[in-house]
């Protein structure tokens, strides 16, 4: 898993492109299905989320396993990811893609902001989402859910690969998320990922600024007209 | 299809009733399945929008069928459809409830948007969703969707009738879309449809600010109580 | 039903605790499924909607007997639970987890709103929804409903025990309701619910405040380090 | 209720025409919802199960008010409704559309049979539904469910007007079952729906008389060409 | 659509093989969505069903365009697509995914097989399901449904290319039926995909009689073991 | 995990009760959520699975890593547990209750039984399914699905726990399927359930032995009347 760190310029293109994007980059090496399913920001952040995927896997609960009681134990599987996740990484949840119960609350994502982890992701719901909603750090899921998680789900694995939101998620896997989707990007495939979306980007902003003055889309998105290709570059020389 | 133009003044009626009013009117023609249903606006736009609709029928895609290389085709139904789909239309697009996949961007929807579009409808989902959500051209779907439709659909037909959240539309069916939801006003019927909940938008507000000042609605909502439409009679009176 | 009527200081105990907090009140009491489920307010007021429930029950519409000449009686159970709602409680609808067609709009919440009702809840969606959204009193749904209530639902029954998004409610009931979700407490649990919330939310807030200064949670949250329930006593005589 | 019995006659041509047959006599009176939508027999019967229906509604269990202490209480509503439901009547249960847990078992079963019960209707699913689907009397569900109906639901009112599978049921209404489908039919309209029916059902075998000997649908199915009518008239003649 | 009709030869290749084995077949190609999703054969007809799709195509209903008058016109697209669908042909119907009503009744499907049709496919349900799982034709849909067609579908375009349970199905496509499934064959692939899921299932064969004496699937399924490869010409040799 | 193994008596006790009855015995303890939902035998067996759960886990699939070349590894973990599973076991799989794709086919569940594994269960779907069923040893699914399980699961681990159709199943836990449902009951529990669900179905013949004589269930089920227990001790003498 640690043989694809996160480059530090990696990450930073990573922030200027849209999971919309990187999708069509994806979808050029035949990978279709790594978006992150139904599950959207508690808040607009301005900025993409970028790091490495850290995971805690939940099940179904049984329910003389899941009394409150299990939280006293240091070593209860969603408190200890809660401490373990490194930094700069990303906490994914495989919740079992249910928003009954609580994946976690405001006061274990405040614990995953202090400890400087870059965001927290699930595929079912977060506790005290409002309040959740207003920290700095970017939180996805697909709805407030108020009971806690013991009613459903037990924590029973840390870091192992799971399934978020249909998607595939493996730990260290890049996970890049904006006011739209999050994506998973193969660990192996992020810093080509990362390059080509940002030639595509530029691209799209050339194309953005040519359709709000009037242009038609056929010849210029894509580009079979070589023409806009050659304006394209001119365009890029002027910006810079 | 042309048998039944928008006329300006019915255009004007339309962009300040609400679509429950207008859901009401066609109830009592019989008419119940009008509304799109699980489909809203991107952003609020505080004014309705209103047009004819044009439409575009997406099919389950096959792989290889669709291909990035496809979008290379000037006539690629979608693409073609952005530059088809006259001014002052709708587009609507029936991409068979799923927003597992985009039914479009922003630049095919900053396009539209350019050639005088009026709107643009899905019951998938957008992908830069938050992008479109800051034009000014109202745009509705289900959800934010940042994967290219063309991992789940292919377009395939322009402008033939279509289902779009479970309801029929036919080209050049009147749309009319407020904050909430969408009504779709068959062609023939959009004229006395916008006389009718001119009228009843008026009785409405009256019946409002006599309920704000404390009044039942018994007898007042609906006018079972004559009194009430003399009252309304001179309200109106004193309103113009 | 008025056995266990709400105090005002029981009242005022839930106005200052989140619905997650009561949750785990009610998990302790081994009640699980008091959370009406996938039902959020149509906007945020700040505080909390509290009040004992009052309920209406539909059942899916026959057409001959849901045309609109029904609202001219002035017995019809929907209108009639508008006007019979009493002050200070909420008026709860079971309008079978279908926001297909609407439960209620804008002219009956200003009504109940005007009656001083504390707040309306539905399973289904509202029409106006976003007139609604503004007004004082909050409103709850699942999403916006344009077609008229008669369009699949027939008003049948006032004030009998309800499910509302999988939730028992029974008359009486006290719901509580914050910027997340509803909570349904049993009217004989509700005043010791609110005391044992409001110690909890005090430890809570003194976790939180540890959290931001950079403590971990293990040994803290749940206290089974006994030097922080020490700290916590410190902190809440700092405090007062 | 008993305003509308159901006449053995009636019950006589009920128990020959299909469901289908029916919902086409509902639908030209404007009445379209009258299936129980997902719900099947666990068995083929061979004839229609016909009866007025007696009806149960569950609504969601609270956990203290659902212990199997609670099927001690011989008015129970469950154990209550059993013994209660008048023979040749169907007992409808409005389970709440989830066969998660149990809405009877083959002992309630074999006792409504006992009682000479026409038959047993839930939303929901029965346990030890392979029991159930040997015992004479109809029984029809959606799936098997080996929970006990306490798991989520309880038992709150008998005879009452309820939804079942998203039809409107009343007390009293005339359910048809065959080995597709149950429609309700109102108990005002049972009477003219059998007769309907029937006449409907003789021209069925006789157009399916015909196309199996090779005759086209069109002018035949339906009756466009009076040719057919008056070759109908002389096949009823021939068959009687 | 004709530039690839079916051959004799093919038709009984592939009345031999499972739908599982084309699938095979199918996703070394890179066509992993061609299997007719949740609709499955109203009986067993212990042999494939095989033929080009020929479609009808459903749109939601209208009311005001689909009272039972319209079955009276003879170009109604739904009378009239069953006499038009060839002999050898399926008659595939989009209906939405909706089994709320019926796509077709035994009249309809009993004219169908006079005509020599080779079968019929609905992603909703017939109505009159157990008088058509007695044919010998064979029948496939997701559940019976009562109710006309016009309460919510209104057939609108004949041999187009459609979705049915999500798959793609264009005119001329081969559909083939098992017990379990149908999957749609591109039409230029038909013959090669019969001819090597033919040759897979002489494989299979083997593999499934040395499993049943005892071996173990690995080294032999797949085939990574040459000793299995030429055991398996060695078993062929001997069975024919 | 080892250390509650199935004693040959339990396991007969266990083939002697139902489903139904085992969800009672559960519910006692508090434990309401051991059934696997949505998930029911291939065919009618004629008597219970009953074995110690081996368990498959399987995850979203990513193309990349899941093409058919994958099979050739002897490690593959679909085909690895199928010849771990040890003998009198269930193999229990994980498939995310999705039938998409298979789990499984005729090849690997018969080499299953060739091992002398006690039965197969996925949340999911098996491709042969009429083949499988034929087979003498118990299998139960969701429905059929004919797509290889590449399309849209990988294969991750083995042995651990895991959810099934929403159950919690830890390795070991001892499984009861009949013809309707299965149980999953915890290892450490299985004795005296098999104990306490035999009592309870000596009663239960008992009672329907006297329903079926004409008893009111009242006061018989349950025994809330002395005598009938009286009577229950000497048929049970009677009968033995």
């Amino acid at each position: 898993m640690t043989e694809h760190p996160l480059k530090p310029e990696t990450k930073a293109m990573l922030e200027k492109v849209s999971v919309a994007t990187l999708c069509t980059v994806m979808y050029k090496r035949g990978l279709r299905n790594q978006v992150i399913q139904d599950v959207h920001p508690l808040s607009q952040k301005g900025k993409n989320m970028v790091g490495p995927a850290f995971t805690l896997r939940y099940m179904p609960a049984r329910e003389d396993r899941n009394q409150l009681i299990e939280f006293r134990n240091p070593k209860h599987p969603q408190r200890h990811a809660v401490e373990m996740c490194p930094e700069g990484h990303v906490l994914v949840m495989d919740s079992r893609k249910s928003a009954y119960a609580a994946s976690a609350g405001d006061i274990l994502v405040t614990r995953l902001m202090a400890r400087g982890v870059a965001g927290v992701v699930t595929d079912g719901g977060f506790r005290d989402a409002m309040s959740i909603a207003q920290l700095e750090m970017p939180a996805y899921h697909h709805r407030p859910a108020s009971l806690t998680n013991l009613t459903i789900n037990e924590a029973i694995d840390i870091n192992v690969p799971i399934g978020c939101g249909d998607a595939p998620v493996f730990p260290g896997d890049i996970l890049v998320g904006d006011d739209d989707s999050i994506i998973v990007l193969p660990a192996h495939l992020a810093e080509e990922a990362a390059i080509e979306a940002t030639e595509m980007t530029a691209y799209e902003d050339f194309v953005l600024s040519k359709v709000k003055a009037g242009a038609s889309i056929i010849g210029l998105y894509p580009a079979t007209d070589e023409k806009n290709l050659a304006e394209f570059e001119e365009w890029k020389a002027n910006r810079s």
